[in-house]
């Protein structure tokens, strides 16, 4: 089913080299600039605060070797220029090689994308809302980690399966170094989303409804008895996702949600290490839909989107406890490769800090820009 | 006017591809070796030193989107090596689009040179002694800040503005988040000037005399009473520049100048955050010049050049305060792609600091080999 | 002599540019994946551990600007993900210019290999074990320096010298900044290793038969008493080494070795500065050897190797002391450009450090992918 979606029309230059031109060489350049009002500044600083960021900033070099092996590799400085940190490093955000034997046979060695969340697994650069939410990260590394997978798609791309083994936790905390298995499955009846990313909208192109599932697993990732290097604990969660686009002649409706379930025995209320997050006991939700108009508005197209999030974590007083709200649009002057996204999100805490902004509740305004070459 | 200077005659491969080639991707390598000999090491050891470092290095892509969406993006490890710090992380020096709507209204958003002082914004490679002055660089966001800024040129070029809108001084010590504003004219009778971007030499290839003036503010950039949370400042910097050069049969001659008048209502003096820098507070100019001989000695062209620069901060017993003299040569055997700079400078401190040898008067040779693909 | 070996037989792109294309980019991108199982973990925790990280990966920019001058800059993350530190920061690895003047009389100058061990100069894609050995690496600048080189092969090759003048020690600790010499000369008297790069195998396409010598100093690199600033040190280190590779009809056999032999006047023992490397005061060797099977072995080629390193220190107790001995293998799906390596190591310390697992005998077993593009 390889080959059944276009890839992103236009984008960086490609070339062909190599022994009857079957290598190939893309370069990519693609920035989120945001702009952001927020009704706070920071932890000692109520007061509200404006911010021009590069939320994304990525140089690409990608590929294949040949028709079985591939390659991409991604430098990125992620959030440069926020909060006045200027001049972040640039790191290796991706850097991976794909053997694909055939669709039902593929493989990933490298750090990528963690296969778990199907919201982390949707393409960063085409989303629906502004951004995904903090819950599609896992506790450990939370967007990509760095190990092999095997994937493939079945019954002409309408199941998908992925295994992942890969580092997950580490360290001189982490009780007894096993490898983190995440076991992923989806079913895409309609027109099947066959990569291993997948995308926030198809902006009417496809008719897609996606069910999935993921089970993410790492014996032995903390202590719950620190103090006594005792009462070792599994890292366990699970998340079921769903998603649906369908273009009608008034326009192309989007709905999406998930819901995430993360545990590490309670660790996190026992005794635990000083490095083990607090994302390690948490449940949450997202729901967030969509709607394009039929036909373009001036130069572009318009769509409208909404998200509801939230987050229960398992913390004396209900710390941290909190639901989102957000909604915007999308004004996609050339589909993804030149956007204007504008979002408006309000956060509720359950349990507002009686003395931290921060964790009080409260509001930001984004207006991004988003290039791809 | 776009289009009358040549841009840089050789340099890195340019590719076109896209629809119709209208999309271009080039790719730049940039490196300035320098080997410099100083009359100190350090603040805690006063022997001399040598060093040899890579001042700049910088790897560049950039081109157009289409003819009015352009984009540049550029990594950098700046003074890698220095002081036997090596493996310097690299940043995103530069990363912006440009919409270039028609010659009198173009925009600039993202990270890039903000647009103060004219030396600041003369190219890094195209410099005519072997750097710039300090006092060319603003106290918030030196060289480069983020946001937008709306220029143009107007009457054939004579006449340039600038107006930026950037995030300026950031972070939990601002009393209140404005942004910060600067706005640049310049009056370019002869060959114009119409680049976002000067040079510190044409080489002899134009006759310009071109005069600016610029203006930089941010309000509530600091408490001049910050135990108390109270008397919050402006900040407010204001600069006039002039540059001429014009090719004689007797070889090019290059003349320049600049004051900078820096204010933050004299926190500094008071009971400032500790975060704000001592040059809120300055008062500075320089002046340079240069003489291009008409023909070549040997395989290259020989400019011999001169520099003074002054400062005046506003601090306690005169500290810091200091004059600049430089002279020294550029030697070009391919123009600015590859080209030797000797330069040997003398700092004099009014009030040299007793025991730190950093602030006592010194001096310093640099031999520079700059090459640009 | 240049030209006569082939380089990497494909790698990435070349473009050609500028007047009558005498200017050239390539771009390369290479990938060691490294999945790594070890009998402890960190000096708190004596718990075996598996890790999988990015040893090298690098994005490398080279080319010639014209007949003589070339430049090569390189992008690198050191061990990302390693111990699970992900997201390392990018720094240039390499970024230098080459002058080529003829094939006796060539300079390299910026940021490069030292010039001092052949194993440090072997290619770090081309090694004849998983890695080099770590005595290959001076104790000031390991791996690369900054400074200006000379070399040159003589008598068609058989002769190649190397003089370079370095940055070596800096800093505030150096009693008086000199520079860093270092000299190193070869006799090849077979299929000439004429590169400024050695590599650890040749792959039975040459009869190499190489033996060198060289000699590392810098004057006055530490104080044995730093408490009086007196008593001045200079460093000096000499190496011999040699280099035997030949294809037989039963397979090629490859044999290395190598002696070190580093001083800084024995300061480690006396009263240094904080900063002074344990392995200024050292001496060791490596020896290595491998077999070549004639024929390919399924798909790729298959090649049996083994290590034995030493290493004495000059520290109280013997400590650090150590002997590793390793063996493995290597696979070669398409010469060094996609090739498996699987080594299992075992270090012996003579005198193991009673409470930490680290200096303690142990052992290591990796599993390493090598891509390059």
């Amino acid at each position: 089913a390889c080959g059944l979606f276009a890839e992103v029309a236009q984008a960086g230059p490609v070339f062909h080299f190599g022994e009857d031109d079957q290598s190939s060489l893309q370069i990519n350049y693609a920035l989120q600039l945001w702009a952001e009002n927020r009704s706070y500044t920071s932890a000692n600083h109520e007061g509200s605060s404006t911010d021009t960021y590069l939320r994304r900033n990525r140089l690409t070099f990608f590929g294949q070797y040949n028709d079985v092996i591939g390659y991409y590799v991604q430098l990125e400085a992620t959030g440069d220029s926020r909060g006045g940190v200027d001049d972040r490093d640039v790191f290796y955000r991706d850097a991976y090689l794909t053997f694909d034997f055939r669709d039902e046979v593929r493989f990933i060695a490298g750090r990528f994308k963690n296969t778990f969340s199907r919201e982390n697994l949707e393409a960063c650069l085409e989303p629906l809302t502004i951004d995904r939410s903090d819950i599609s990260y896992t506790p450990f590394a939370g967007t990509r980690d760095t190990g092999v997978a095997i994937w493939g798609n079945l019954a002409d791309a309408a199941f998908q399966y992925r295994l992942a083994i890969m580092d997950g936790r580490e360290g001189e905390n982490v009780p007894q170094k096993a490898p983190r298995v995440t076991a992923r499955v989806h079913w895409s009846p309609l027109d099947p989303e066959f990569d291993y990313g997948y995308r926030g909208t198809y902006l009417g192109t496809q008719r897609v409804f996606t069910i999935g599932a993921a089970y993410d697993y790492q014996a032995d990732a903390a202590y719950a008895n620190y103090t006594q290097l005792s009462n070792s604990k599994d890292y366990k969660a699970w998340t079921v996702d769903g998603f649906a686009e369908y273009p009608f002649s008034s326009g192309t409706y989007t709905v999406s949600g998930a819901y995430f379930n993360y545990s590490l025995g309670n660790a996190i209320n026992e005794d635990p290490d000083p490095t083990l997050p607090v994302n390690t006991e948490l449940e949450g939700f997202y729901v967030k839909a969509a709607y394009l108009l039929p036909s373009p508005v001036g130069p572009g197209r318009l769509q409208f989107f909404a998200r509801h999030n939230g987050s229960e974590y398992q913390l004396p007083g209900g710390a941290l406890d909190r639901r989102i709200n957000a909604a915007g649009f999308n004004y996609y002057l050339n589909g993804q490769q030149l956007k204007l996204t504008l979002e408006h999100q309000r956060i509720d805490y359950a349990n507002p800090n009686p003395t931290n902004p921060v964790l009080q509740d409260n509001f930001q305004t984004i207006l991004g820009l988003q290039f791809i070459l």
